[in-house]
């Protein structure tokens, strides 16, 4: 847990080092043709390199590791789930999601690298608790006791958890960004687990921004500036009325509502992708449209970004000037450099001096619209939760920020390349909670001399970015603790509650959240933890149906002596992962249900014919050779090749008929069924919470009636199978 | 929720209220005598109250309402796992608990009122979400929709989570200490349920405070001023370096070997107390030993108290008294009223005024042992925590109150009277975190003159108290987030994870949480969620056991047509809670397991005898009458005595024996059964993560063979079971 912590901890400092570098490497590239008001050149500058960063970025994704396209994180949500998928979690895919994460945020794309973290953090937790690639070939032969899937599944909750720490510096918040939205299973011992994971990757993050600081600058090795720890800090902690709740509800109701807005356009913009995508046939032709609509978005951001600042005036850089001296993001510190900041655009350079009382003066300008639309949503943010600077920002610049952003992080998210949506959703919120906050201004007049008091547009526009967070992604405890831990903000914690549950309530009106409608537009069959089937507007009571009316009838069984020749055929004809044991132990009784074995055993078991027996050997079944559990028990088939030729074998080779295979020492005998007459609702529960993949269904006198498996139950598969019963029969009857 | 979180804060604001108020009403009774040094006065003014706060806290405890006792935190956590407790969730208990706690508190016990708080929140969400009371009589016709058992553990949840909200004004932690320690079944749903019940009570809370405030005072009815709202509010933010963790880790080292040392004396005491009362046979003379312990316990804590401050000098109060004009803790600001701090115990009083430069200097000077013993916890806590305050507590004065306390609050705890242990705990911890900061101070001489350093006692104390609290509780998550809620200070986040884990690691290397020692000792049926069970110190593997070395064979089941008789009789003769039901289709079949049916609704029935028949009725069953489920599915049944009447008229009269109850419509088909060979660590799960209370064993023709209660498979039992098994036989033969 710990070198996962460490791992992921530098991951996230190198992610967030390298796109730092190369968004101002850009705009200082760009900087002359800025400042001689240069549109076209400045727009040229900028549009070719972004270019040149998406065509890496989202090729890398397209043609070479889909697995790392968009964002990771309802594949992630999935795998936890229970469901496989293929190749997410491979050494490709990490380098995959490393370089297209990096490249698109540093683009100036409207996103940011908070997915692409969690999911980095969980192939980290994933393969370094394995010690063994596929895709690099190799398997060390430490932690041999971890390649088991539930402390595999353990270590990439971890991971995923320390992917949030890292990238916000928020150890706890990271955590419970787990415990809410990522895992579906959970007790307190992973609990503790990740939270010393998430520990570990906070800490190791601290520790190289500051090393690297202190390499490049007179900072100091281990030395954690709290200015430099804490992402959004926010330095006036602000006395609170209670009359500030009523702005808050408002902004919570906002938040609500263009939460589920923001969803339901970025659904149906995903779903008319995949239409349309699907329709072209040839791969390459697909791929390069995809590739060509990431670079049509850049092509738009950039021009709105270079060309919408020139409509702003400079505006006096006063209160601005002091988040800009003390550098909260930038590793260099800019009092030591002469370098612009890229909020001063094409504002005349000003210089700031010390007057005689000690107190800094400046004569800085900087351009609003240039501060909110091309600056990174990370800086962004910063400017916008800044207490103490009521006039910095206008209703014009807010609001077209606001309308720019909220459309392209929309189209945005789904598209070809490695991106996250935490920035724009907290930059989105920020904008609107800013604007109410201007407009409390304006009504009741607060002038910006007196004392800190809670009408403060910083102080709203924090609210407003947990409201829309929560609107979209329908957080609500892992964001307060988020919020709290970003912006250094105890004392605010009671209306950020406020705003987070006005909007989750809002939102949970209109449509779910934007994880659990993804997960659903890729057909994942993800299984929430009480069953909720609806019929049109009406819910349906699972109680009122059984386990019969879901499950798939007519099972393949296999006897506990078991035939060689047909059990081959069977593993050939079907594609079941598991198959019940079924004896007859006498002429009058019925076959009885004993218990599931697992095509991957079967597999294993036909590889060893020494165990084979024909009917004249008779029943010394003690005495004949069995294999040991571990033998039979392995992850993944060795051999694949050889099982599919030895099948072919046995199942054509009439010799093999006279053969047989004793199941008993290998089934396994607590495997769960339900009675056929078992409630819906109740079956739904024991297989959620047990964490089934396949559920076997029983007749009272324990024949084998049908089989239950996960997409058996999802949703809209249940929706499909009950939809049209009439479900006012009695349950009694 | 929001009712319940409403409820508990305003009770949270009165119990700190009424503490304080009480505790401040002693000390300026016993000022008089202070001030003349006269000890004697003093000890007999201070001890007298004391014991006529007790007599009156342990006595309802002892003879009114023996459930309020001692915290009822382990009772909440065990009712929640699923272990029926009579009487902790009445209103009799609630005001025992509430009127024990706050006298016990104010007495000037080493003790706190977080416990109770817990307690008392859980019957608030009981009680609230129920709209009837027992004790009361009443049942009024709201919420009827939440009367049952699961809501019913959902709103104790909340409730429970909102007591520590209130406490501590810690939302966040609230929410986050229900689920770490006293919640056993959890989903998101519940989750965010909670985090609205914890918002509205620690909003409550606050509002109540600055309301209550702005009556006495010239507050300002809902202004939230951010020095209130924050419990120990530390001010100067300091920054980090990578050396400070050497010192965390010692002090979690400390944490974690004090913890398990106070974990094991209290548990040796309370097993000790227990023996000793249980030896006294007579009821009033065993609860009048109870009050006289506590009695006892108090005359010892008050001679400390008043005795020890004489021992030492008065210190000047430099840096505190800006902690004493802040007021963190008075209701009433102290620098309106002419009162004494307490702390200033027998120094002659001094006066505090601005000089020229508009800086405080003050000539008052304190008293360092009446600081840490003689103030309750709360506010010595403060002073602990307070930055900046070098050199205000010297060696002498630490290690004096360290070692009273921890004696005195591990003596305190399971006595007869309403108390927490939650600020004791935090108390001690601070106390030997201090020392370490001294030490550190000591070694590499910082000046106090300097600008904020790393090396300051008042993190220290922060971090001891984080490491002592973990090391007794092992509680992870949300005590670290308790620490920041009620220290305002993000910045040193990571440190306080550091301490926490570390003493977390340090003391389950000793022991097992206090929590879990306590139900333990209680001999509550607990059931961790994972099994573990250990043989002297070999942990057994219990896939190597099936279900049926723990079930209770030979069960008593009943059939689908049942007799009325031979039901009553086995109602009267056994004191199961459910009963198998089991079917024999014909001659030739065995009996099959249907379903269970539980008692009280087999007394239900018994009591509608419209739907008894004779064998001579034949079997059209369709057309006689029957029950509606909602009819017989009752919490607790109307009328005790008629039920016990009819029973013994059924089993005696011979006319009886011919009527037959037909079960088939009543009985529960969803009834989870396990084969008998299942694994034993398979069925504990299954057990366990579906909540059940009784499960049956089948064989593979479905007969039943025996049941599982929750008795049968907690860990002792277990113990008992297994622990004397050859453990080595071979789970495949």
């Amino acid at each position: 847990m710990g070198l996962i912590g460490m791992m992921v901890g530098t991951t996230g400092f190198f992610t967030h080092e390298i796109i730092h570098y190369l968004f101002h490497l850009k705009w200082e590239l760009a900087d002359a043709y800025i400042q001689n008001n240069d549109f076209y050149m400045t727009w040229i500058c900028i549009l070719g390199i972004g270019l040149a960063m998406i065509v890496v970025s989202s090729g890398l994704v397209v043609f070479f590791c889909p697995s790392s396209s968009p964002s990771g994180l309802p594949e992630v949500i999935g795998f936890l789930n229970g469901t496989a998928v293929d190749h997410i979690f491979n050494v490709k895919t990490f380098f995959g999601t490393f370089i297209s994460c990096v490249l698109a945020v540093a683009s100036g794309l409207f996103c940011g690298p908070e997915g692409p973290m969690v999911h980095m953090g969980a192939i980290i937790g994933f393969g370094l608790s394995q010690f063994e690639s596929e895709t690099l070939g190799f398997q060390l032969p430490f932690f041999t006791r971890f390649r088991n899937s539930a402390d595999r599944r353990n270590f990439i909750t971890a991971g995923a958890g320390a992917g949030i720490a890292s990238v916000f510096r928020a150890p706890v918040g990271g955590l419970l960004f787990v415990l809410e939205e990522v895992a579906s299973f959970w007790d307190i011992r992973l609990a503790w687990q990740t939270f010393f994971c998430c520990l570990m990757a906070a800490f190791t993050t601290d520790l190289l921004s500051t090393s690297f600081n202190g390499f490049l600058n007179r900072g100091h090795f281990g030395f954690f500036k709290a200015e430099n720890r804490i992402l959004f800090w926010v330095k006036n902690l602000l006395d609170m009325s209670v009359i500030a709740f009523i702005p808050t509800i408002i902004i919570g109701i906002l938040g609500g509502l263009l939460g589920a807005l923001f969803i339901s356009i970025n659904i149906k913009i995903n779903a008319f992708r995949i239409k349309i995508f699907d329709a072209i046939e040839r791969d390459f032709i697909r791929n390069l449209s995809k590739l060509l609509e990431a670079l049509l978005i850049l092509t738009a951001t950039a021009t709105v970004s270079v060309y919408i600042p020139y409509f702003f005036p400079c505006t006096p850089a006063v209160s601005l000037e002091d988040i800009n001296s003390d550098n909260l993001f930038h590793s260099i510190p800019s009092n030591t450099s002469s370098l612009r900041d890229i909020s001063e655009y094409n504002c005349p350079a000003g210089i700031t001096w010390q007057d005689n009382n000690g107190i800094r003066q400046t004569n800085r300008t900087f351009n609003q619209a240039a501060a909110l639309l091309v600056e990174n949503g990370k800086r962004g943010i910063m400017l916008l939760f800044q207490r103490g600077t009521h006039e910095e920002f206008g209703y014009a610049s807010l609001f077209t920020a606001l309308s720019f952003y909220f459309l392209f992080s929309c189209w945005t998210a789904g598209t070809a390349v490695a991106s996250g949506l935490v920035i724009p959703m907290l930059y989105t919120g920020a904008l609107y909670g800013r604007i109410i906050g201007l407009l409390l201004m304006t009504i009741f007049g607060v002038e910006v001399e007196e004392s800190p008091s809670w009408i403060d547009p910083g102080l709203f526009a924090a609210i407003g970015a947990a409201s829309f967070f929560s609107g979209v992604s329908r957080l609500t405890i892992s964001l307060t603790v988020i919020m709290v831990e970003i912006t250094n903000d105890v004392q605010s914690i009671l209306v950020i509650m406020v705003a987070v549950t006005v909007a989750k309530m809002i939102g949970d009106l209109f449509n779910s959240s934007l994880y659990s409608a993804l997960l659903k537009l890729k057909s994942f069959p993800y299984l929430d933890s009480m069953p909720c089937v609806f019929h049109g507007k009406k819910l349906i009571n699972l109680e009122l149906f059984s386990a019969s009316d879901v499950m798939t009838p007519h099972v393949r069984v296999l006897y506990l002596h078991q035939n060689i020749a047909s059990l081959a055929d069977l593993l050939i004809n079907t594609n079941h992962c598991a198959f019940p044991v079924v004896y007859k132990p006498d002429q009058e009784h019925v076959e009885i249900f004993l218990g599931t074995i697992t095509r991957s055993e079967l597999c294993m078991l036909l590889m060893n014919d020494q165990i084979f027996y024909t009917s004249s050997d008779g029943e010394p079944f003690n005495s004949r050779p069995y294999l040991k559990y571990e033998e039979i028990t392995v992850e993944k088939l060795p051999d694949v090749a050889q099982v599919t030729r030895l099948l072919d074998q046995y199942s054509t080779d009439p010799e093999y008929q006279k053969f047989f295979i004793n199941l008993k020492p290998y089934l396994n005998k607590s495997a769960v069924a339900v009675q056929s007459q078992f409630s819906l609702h109740r079956t739904y529960i024991i297989f959620r919470t047990l964490g089934l993949r396949h559920l076997t269904v029983v007749n009272s006198r324990n024949q084998v009636v049908g089989m239950i498996t996960r997409k058996d139950i999802t949703t809209w598969r249940l929706v499909d199978k009950l939809g049209f019963c009439d479900s006012d029969e009695d349950p009694l009857d």
